[in-house]
């Protein structure tokens, strides 16, 4: 992790993650650990001709203080300048083209450990609400956004325990460059084949009129799950709304996706790998559906966590995205377990809890809530990716004659 | 500077220094490099029970490349949130009492060396003006705020600079330690010392009721500086107004001060020490006073800075503060400049031009800024200390018959 592959990597979160236009404001979120990379992107943000870099640090240390002993109600009075240190660059005199969104993803996956699961997840429910305007025009695409990671210490203990900090922290660049392709001579090149692949898959199954998706694990899942009415199928790269700017949304993705129609998701789910929620794990999740509804669910491990995280809201309890990925995904083969999301979705097919993305209904970028309703797709204050892929899992696509296709045998895309 | 030492000093803060008060909000500004401190005062204020606390993470390089890169116009435009993210805990439905801030002035003494003066000060002065809502109440002492310094490797190496960065720390640290007391067994004792010593001083020069303070310096400095109408002096503790809670302002303190009449300042100054103005170094300065307003001023170096700095507005061209501070000062016996005001200004006599403290004016705090302007209390967008205390400096207060008495004599105080 020398300065020069640190540099690469931010000039590559800029240019091709971001793909930042001149005169946009970069809004970039960071652990503080984080700091001497915010420094490079904020560089690289202004040799691509930025207007201005808004840096935000975050400190999960204080968080967690704050989350031990504030009150919930202090907690979860969110103040007006934390929205509006989002919502100041992009509504007003701005619009959201006007900007564009990093985050650095590379928190300690146990950075709350053992504090009471209802103060921690009414507190982020409180700040997901606050700031639902912003999410809503990040899930829309109506500005470039993208998130990536990089190691920090106590990340990088939690996923090889075994190790020194110092050689941790290697092994998990080394993974991280892996799975970003920023260990091959030209990682834009490689994304290139990710992104050919992706819209080869995509368009495969988008032009297959599909009504449903049919899961078989060997693990006890069986999951039939109706698609939303005009569903697309996206991956690789996304679109700004409105221009088709590409860009990056998630360093690294193996993954295409699209929603779920949120009332024709049936039967039995489990996950296949741990989950972090909110700084805590959940495991042994099984969720069964009837109508698109979670009419039950449990974890073996963090079950407290798992009540608490789709007790958010009505919209918690219905899926808003499946994403195929296949278990030969570089993630999946690097045999590691990252404890963050960002990088554990890309090791397995998974569904997602809460809000669906209105780039998965044909022109859902344009459309209201109400109009993406209408399709199917879900709306909520939460989007919460859990891993339900295994190693040998059938995926078939249903048509609405009863024809199947195959999409995965033995967990690997046939197309 | 062990985890204990560092954590005593931390509760010095927390307890002794904001004085903190059940149920108030923290607001805690510092830079990146004190994340560990910050995360010790946070731990404190919960602990005196704090109802939250709010940190504010500074990023001098990042504002480096902002001052670099961005433009004046984006520089000066200072967003919404900016201010709310301090005025959102004491208005609306919060009061000032709901608060106290604390500030770690920790900064580079040269984190914006070499770039351009306008811009800098400029932007400075955006963000004074945005701000000036919050700063007008921490003058008028409306919540409890303190300001203390904690070494980091750039100030450290600045200051002594043939150090090892390591050596350099820990010397910044023992400079510190013995200007705040922090070496002695009870810091708390020591510091009663100081304020009883302020007490008795501000005593005495307040029943004199002086016209004028005549400063005569072996440099060449021959000011007189009359004072505001019913000034006040006062020094060691500060007390918030309304209800007279006792805090720190300032952690050192080895000054009394006061309010010079804004309109009533004339000969001429000459600064005793370097100077750091927004990063970066003026030194020699020479100032001439006539009826209160700079008729002209320079510096040998860094006049650039000066001129910029005094043109700010009308009251910048104005004294704020007279402060008298011992040659025998433990932090000018130390022999190191600091490159920082907070323990510069307690190195040395001083003045500031710009806005002077309610304070200052029998029964200010409780005043508006155009009664204070009536008498005479400066008001500006700037508060800059300017070292003017030189060894042997004389000292006389002037009565309104016209008769002496003396303040200090050779560097001294008299009483």
């Amino acid at each position: 992790m020398d300065n020069t592959t640190l540099k690469n990597y931010a000039e590559f979160a800029i240019r091709k993650g971001l793909n930042l236009q001149k005169g946009q404001t970069l809004i970039l979120s960071c652990p503080i650990e984080t700091s001497h990379f915010a420094r490079m992107c904020t560089e690289e943000a202004f040799k691509a001709g930025a207007k201005d870099v808004v840096v935000h640090y975050k400190d999960e240390i204080v968080s967690r203080q704050r989350l031990e002993n504030a009150s919930l109600e202090t907690l979860t009075d969110i103040k007006p300048w934390v929205v509006g240190s989002r919502m100041d660059y992009v509504s007003g005199e701005n619009t959201p083209k006007d900007a564009c969104a990093l985050v650095i993803s590379a928190g300690d996956p146990e950075a709350y450990k053992g504090l009471d699961a209802e103060k921690i997840t009414k507190s982020q429910q409180a700040m997901s609400k606050a700031l639902k305007g912003w999410s809503d025009l990040s899930m829309a695409n109506q500005f470039q956004w993208c998130v990536l990671s990089l190691p920090t210490a106590a990340w990088a203990k939690k996923v090889f325990p075994g190790e020194s900090e110092e050689a941790a922290m290697e092994k998990l660049w080394n993974a991280i460059a892996t799975a970003t392709r920023m260990d091959t001579p030209d990682p834009v090149a490689a994304w290139g084949t990710i992104i050919e692949d992706a819209r080869r898959r995509c368009k495969t199954l988008n032009d297959a009129k599909l009504t449903a998706l049919h899961l078989k694990g060997e693990n006890g899942t069986d999951l039939t799950v109706g698609l939303a009415d005009d569903y697309v199928f996206t991956g690789g790269e996304t679109l700004r709304s409105g221009d088709d700017l590409p860009f990056l949304a998630n360093v690294p993705s193996e993954e295409i996706f699209t929603a779920p129609h949120k009332d024709k998701v049936d039967g039995i789910v489990k996950s296949s790998m741990p989950y972090v929620f909110n700084g805590n794990l959940i495991e042994g999740i099984t969720i069964k559906f009837e109508n698109g509804k979670a009419t039950t669910a449990t974890a073996e491990k963090g079950d407290d966590f798992l009540q608490q995280m789709m007790s958010a809201d009505e919209g918690a309890l219905h899926l808003g995205e499946i994403a195929l990925v296949p278990a030969s995904s570089p993630i999946r083969k690097a045999g590691v377990l990252f404890y963050n999301v960002l990088y554990d979705e890309n090791a397995a097919c998974h569904m997602a809890l809460g809000a669906g993305y209105p780039e998965s209904v044909i022109g859902g970028d344009a459309m209201s809530r109400e109009q993406l309703l209408e399709k199917g797709l879900n709306d909520s204050l939460i989007h919460e990716d859990i891993m339900i892929g295994t190693p040998k899992m059938d995926i078939d696509g249903i048509m609405a004659d009863g024809s199947t296709m195959p999409v995965f045998r033995g967990g690997e895309w046939v197309f």
